[in-house]
């Protein structure tokens, strides 16, 4: 008998219907299993809520935003339990704070402190499915909280985590982690397995499956995680610890991200202390820096570049025409038409040259390289936006990842 | 500095703006004064959290539909908090778990069995406005409970008491407690004052603003409630203990109830233990009895009425052609077509002659009576439906219940 900890996001529960549909998937997974269920709100559900805030106030408190989104997976528990006993299945819904879901105290973006799953496990021994709400738990204080943007994919990840399940199962509306989007890469290939560092990486560097801060949890506590399809009763891609074989591959996946936007100050006078004062004025407003590149002095000047959320860019910019003048900078330039390429793989650990690969992949396609940033298991390059498409596919068959190739191995 | 409970029920949190209006009406209410705020749902919130429930089971589980059902006032309470901060006012809201209102665990029609209102206490002593959840609480197994129909009225009630509040407000559509329903008799009058036992009679005889089950919370507790209107700063009608000088009026008011039925058993053998048989019968279909006739025995032979909400009048008259059969009576007779008209007051405590002063009302106008029931501050007559409003309009005359009697004496 496996313990197994399913998730099921916001588009899979989105109607009556769907979650019908979810509970029939549910119990086809039950055979001598015990579950958990991870849910989040139906579909719109937390925007039609988070509308309803912002009718009443621009800026609300973030306790009672908590408060009020809280609300969104406690309906589809009980939908859920709900269709699961007219199925003929016993089963228990938990809001976030039932489940023993400890957070602290920062509400609309708690992190996990511990967790009692001692009612989870009660259930489960009473030979119940456990429906949990995702996305939420309550702080030290008492306080329901949420944990922010991809919160019930931790959720789910941490319960694994606490309860020792054999594996995390998310469910989605894609059917796992293929090596590049497939709708840019038309021979993209599903990997059928991927190493906790490469899908954060590609978590970071733009692949939407999975959000980082739940693979981060995952890693630490040796969860497998499967991602596959609500709707295609077929294998996904596991999320495990690295494993040999792995290295023989060079290059896992190609992502692409079209969220950033930079930012470079010019003629900066090259002298100890001017990096601190203006990243400490970005970091004050909040704002969270990617990719940085400083180029080397000429005549004591230096320009300095990084990217950033597009979403943060207006308040970026604001935030340093004040701190350009300070320093004497000789002003401040920015482009929005900026994407970022970049190729994942652990066996880039123990192959060298593969950086140089992918910059000569561009080059032969003509795209000119913006910024460069490197990690132990992947290499990013900042290129004007037009060319992301050309650069994914190119980067990918340098690399051999369609299709073709998982046949001729 | 007085302690105040003010509780808004759905009608006045239907939309956004009537939030806003709400948290303005409470903020009119704040100086220097400690305020409780009791709310429901929004409108038709709970209506369509049903309709999603009934869309995916017959008999949705009461756990579930609690679990369901609850998240309703949570809106509520976030969105009042955060109307109450634009106004630049302190507020906090609570669930009905987090304010320790402690049940029993009959889901969808709980019990309050205790109230731990520390964090409410604390919240006021730090100056912040209390916003509740009214309806619900959380179960001695730490469940999610609703506490049925009017439960936002009991909420409001059992946190005045816990908090040992100077008075409960119940903020609803109509301005106050009336000796008749003003659709039915123009001249009727606002009472500025109505004992908790006349409350609870008129409350259970057809009067609609209160709910029974929190006037006899509000009386074991010595609970001032003051019922008004959320639209119109008047002051409302205030039930309170009896008081000496109610006594000098006989009758305080004239209820009408529509939602009744009839039934006869006729013929049945008149012995001991069948009366027990034939209402055991009844009782363990869960309905709920009201009024009881036996008629004096012929020949052995006795006939029995009783009325019974019309909802449930299908399952009943099932159950008796059954227990009628068994007991051999010769059959059963119904009858939709009936209301009940009371008359009410404390002062009939008093005054003899009161009963026959309202039979002969309504003689006078050719009004037959088909069953009567009293007891010590009340008397009702069932009679044909389509006599209740003059029926109501003769007895509020006799009894110089209108807005002429006020100005003469």
């Amino acid at each position: 008998m496996a313990l197994i900890v399913q998730k099921y996001g916001g588009s899979s529960v989105a109607d009556v219907e769907k979650i019908k549909n979810v509970a029939r998937r549910v119990v086809e997974s039950a055979g001598g299993n015990q579950l958990v269920v991870v849910v989040s709100a139906m579909g719109k559900a937390t925007d039609g809520l988070v509308n309803l805030a912002t009718r009443i106030s621009n800026s609300p408190d973030p306790r009672e935003m908590d408060m009020l989104l809280a609300t969104g997976e406690q309906i589809t528990i009980a939908l859920l339990a709900m269709a699961l006993h007219g199925l003929g299945f016993k089963a228990r819904s938990f809001t976030g704070p039932q489940v023993g879901m400890r957070t602290d105290t920062a509400h609309t973006k708690a992190r996990i402190t511990r967790i009692n799953a001692e009612r989870a496990r009660a259930a489960l021994e009473a030979g119940e499915i456990v429906v949990v709400a995702g996305f939420q738990g309550l702080s030290e204080v008492d306080e329901i909280t949420t944990l922010g943007r991809g919160g019930s994919d931790l959720t789910a990840v941490a319960l694994a985590a606490a309860l020792k399940a054999d594996v995390c199962e998310i469910y989605t509306d894609v059917d796992g982690v293929y090596t590049a989007d497939p709708n840019i890469v038309p021979d993209a290939r599903k990997l059928p397995r991927i190493a906790y560092d490469e899908m954060l990486e590609m978590a970071s560097l733009g692949a939407k499956v999975l959000q980082a801060r739940s693979v981060e949890f995952a890693k630490k506590y040796g969860v497998p995680v499967h991602v596959r399809s609500t709707f295609k009763p077929v294998p996904g891609t596991l999320v495990t610890r690295e494993e040999r074989d792995m290295e023989e591959v060079v290059v896992t996946g190609v992502t692409h991200d079209w969220s950033q936007a930079k930012i470079s100050i010019l003629r900066v006078p090259d002298r100890p202390g001017i990096a601190a004062q203006v990243f400490g004025a970005i970091a004050e407003t909040n704002i969270v820096v990617d990719m940085i590149v400083q180029n080397i002095s000429r005549d004591g000047y230096t320009d300095m570049s990084f990217t950033l959320p597009r979403s943060d860019y207006g308040r970026a910019v604001g935030a340093l025409q004040d701190i350009g003048r300070k320093v004497g900078a000789q002003g401040v330039v920015h482009d929005e038409r900026v994407a970022k390429v970049s190729i994942v793989g652990v066996g880039m650990r123990s192959h060298s040259g593969v950086a140089s690969q992918m910059f000569a992949a561009l080059a032969r396609e003509g795209i000119n390289i913006q910024m460069i940033s490197t990690s132990e298991i992947a290499v990013s390059c900042v290129i004007e936006d037009k060319y992301a498409e050309l650069a994914v596919r190119a980067l990918h068959d340098t690399f051999a990842l369609g299709r073709e190739r998982e046949a001729t191995v």
